[in-house]
């Protein structure tokens, strides 16, 4: 049998199955800076200790969509090596603040399994969950990928699709005080924002091939499809791929400008990746109020839920959608997440 | 009221207005471990705990220039967003070493305010504060910067330009002693430099868009001329520009060969970008020793003034001055400082 | 005298002269962590702190050849500013784990050189010793580098090549137990691998000029081949070299996929850069079980002595050598090491 991993095919995963995932990895100041180095993200709670201690956290907490995309570069090897598309998330649940120091790993269940009517490919409905080296949960969400069979002929799996809740549920969050409006960015507190209120983050940022690169290495994802040129050039899109977590972290440090005090994602309810980035573009993005919810007991934070919009090559004054005219054709990202800000 | 942030422009500045810049940080190993990365910076005091420990550092201090740009990058939003040039530094003083942990802000004040002949823009004077988190001041500093202003018509403020002192107070430097010549990079010391004395720095260094937008990005700061392709590919130059302190850093950099024992930037007496970096571009760098200081009642330091000047794509053998023949057109930077030596 | 070092010419060294390198320097999180972004290797130990411990160590050590690196940069100034070409590697021993917070400092003497018969250049042959801040040594290697003579005119020295071993001595490893196989990429062990077993790492990697030049900074090596674009533009390649070590590492991470469990390179008994690799390459890699070693006394861990061969452009399912048929023309590097693998 190969020693080299060529990843599993739509006919290896059966509904049920739970996968350990390799390599625990330590997460340190390391991976902080890299991170502000690659997105240049300000939200205050992660970027000082003194900031984060003033308001109750022990120290300042990793950015989330960090932790997000340790915990999914971990699944990559045994879920969507030989995936075609990444189709969806849900039910993505933030449970714990992981502090440097923290060790994370991560496991999955397969949710769900349905063959696609091509007979080429299936899509897998897999349950990830990361770890910190207390054994607590820091992190569950779902995702569904389409996966390449390896034989056409194989049989399909009795097809089973998971019931997903179209809003996650909300976790708890710590509780804040002391927070300093003048330090944070913004004077704009929860009951500032209104449902169906519209946000130009106004700032464009051209991606390298070199960035995204180091994100997804710093991940240690190891999709092929961002780091080959010389397969790729051969490939679907003729060049590399930028990593669809990549586009999430750079729309979300966008969207500081006009959201610096919803300063925790605390669950993401949805996010689709519409349309593929490639280095050379230029990722702008706009955010819209979608809804806003109290945290039982709580007068010291609300949750606004924010659904951004991420474009390539496009500014977005006139706010684009992904089924819009001809015109939003540039739309590439859409997440729908709840966000934690002070009242 | 718009929540996005697009800067001040000249008419909202006036004299004496105070400004706490947002977005504390923290700074740990993982930014020192990329200022390395992205400037190859080789002092020794910088680089090695036990060799600051043994001279007489709590351990290795953080580069002052890395110090600086992210004092400067928080001022960034609320001074030169809407700005057309960063016209020129004055009274730099780095008064305190910056140890990793250590969580710095900013504060600047407006001392000066000049509309220009054109009235579509304006000088502004800051000066701008940084601090540690027991609220001792690290670094102070006056820039200057050309403004644009929202409408042509609003009417100048009175003209107040402050008077700066063409070279800073030299501040006080941490005892040394023990300095280990065999193991900094170079023999000579403090007496061994000259005024007048001019050292090519021989070495280039090509710079990438990847590297610039990391640095700048790990700064925290967002002036946008750096980052957008899209827009500045429209814009006065056809493409992103490099932050004029990656410039200064890849200089201080290159200095190192030939001034290796000039660890410390004690203050900066004047900097000016006098023409624009772009990637691709390789830098050069030369210095010149203006003068030399004693420190009071020190024998174990002395201060080198040094002007470095930068050039792209000239290597510096012929020592080219800003204002020289027109093969000198290369210089982008000229930068005049205070650095501490050992005698 | 010139204060900027422009690095020995061949009639500079001397046989049994000794040389203490310049700039300690303090390891960190922040270079653990941008190891991972430039390479993504993921061998567990080296990623988790928590497996580390468990397994025996204090705490997860540096990757090997980060330290390899660090060790050889401080070496370039003094050893390789003036090579033509670094011809080989060998007894590299690696004889301490290095650990987060150490400093390491680098010695080196002159243990062999040759003039060559065109006169213009000798071969230097140099032992470089890397030590901890207790004085323990941590790594030691032989290099020959083919270095250019100031002066054609300049008379040979008597000729002297050191003997060295073919197969570098193994040095013990530290004990491990509670190895788990889940956490750490495949199931494979000692037990598992044949001699001349070949192993095809199947992924690709496209390497920029962003990516390597801070990858070289990152090691504080200052060779300038890698660097200057305006004068490599003009130079022998047309254009900037990536420093071979940056080949080694790529390949080594690599080589995860198939030899996940051969967590520790102990020693390399050779390695030979056989062609050079610029940005825009993407580097693919194979490797063969040369042989098997047990250490003495130890049923914990055996020795696997791997020849791991990367190539530029060109996937290794044909397991491409460097003197085969002219479709083997992409090899670029081969390198022969022990690694340590759990039995």
């Amino acid at each position: 049998m190969s020693k080299t991993g060529g990843g599993n095919f739509f006919e290896d995963f059966s509904l049920g199955q739970k996968i350990i995932h390799a390599t625990p990895r330590t997460i340190t100041e390391g991976d902080r800076a890299l991170y502000t180095a690659l997105y240049g993200s300000r939200f205050v709670v992660q970027s000082s200790d003194e900031f984060a201690k003033a308001v109750g956290y022990p120290r300042a907490p990793l950015d989330d969509l960090l932790v997000f995309h340790i915990i999914f570069g971990k699944s990559v090897p045994d879920i969507s090596l030989n995936a075609v598309a990444n189709l969806g998330y849900a039910e993505c649940v933030f449970q714990q603040a992981v502090l440097c120091g923290d060790t994370l790993s991560a496991r999955s269940e397969i949710i769900g399994l349905k063959e696609n009517s091509s007979a080429k490919t299936g899509t897998v409905y897999a349950r990830t969950t990361g770890f910190n080296q207390r054994g607590e949960v820091v992190l569950s969400y779902v995702r569904w990928v389409m996966v390449r069979k390896r034989d056409d002929a194989s049989p399909a799996p009795p097809a089973h699709v998971p019931e997903l809740a179209k809003v996650a549920a909300l976790p708890g969050a710590p509780v804040i005080s002391n927070w300093k409006f003048e330090l944070s960015g913004s004077r704009h507190r929860f009951d500032d924002y209104a449902i169906g209120e519209k946000i130009d983050h106004l700032d464009g940022v051209t991606v390298e091939e070199a960035e995204h690169q180091m994100a997804t290495r710093l991940y240690q994802n190891t999709a092929r499809v961002h780091f080959n040129e010389f397969a790729e050039a051969q490939g679907r899109f003729g060049r590399r791929l930028v990593y669809g977590g990549h586009v999430m972290s750079m729309a979300r440090a966008l969207s500081f400008n006009g959201l610096a005090n919803a300063y925790h994602i605390a669950a993401i309810n949805g996010g689709r990746h519409v349309a593929p980035l490639f280095a050379g573009g230029t990722v702008f993005a706009w955010s819209e109020i979608k809804d806003k919810a109290s945290l039982p007991g709580r007068d010291d934070v609300g949750a606004l839920r924010i659904v951004t919009r991420a474009t390539r090559d496009m500014p977005c004054m006139e706010f684009p959608l992904i089924d819009g005219s001809p015109g939003n054709a540039g739309v590439i990202l859409e997440l729908d997440y709840w966000a934690v800000c002070p009242r």
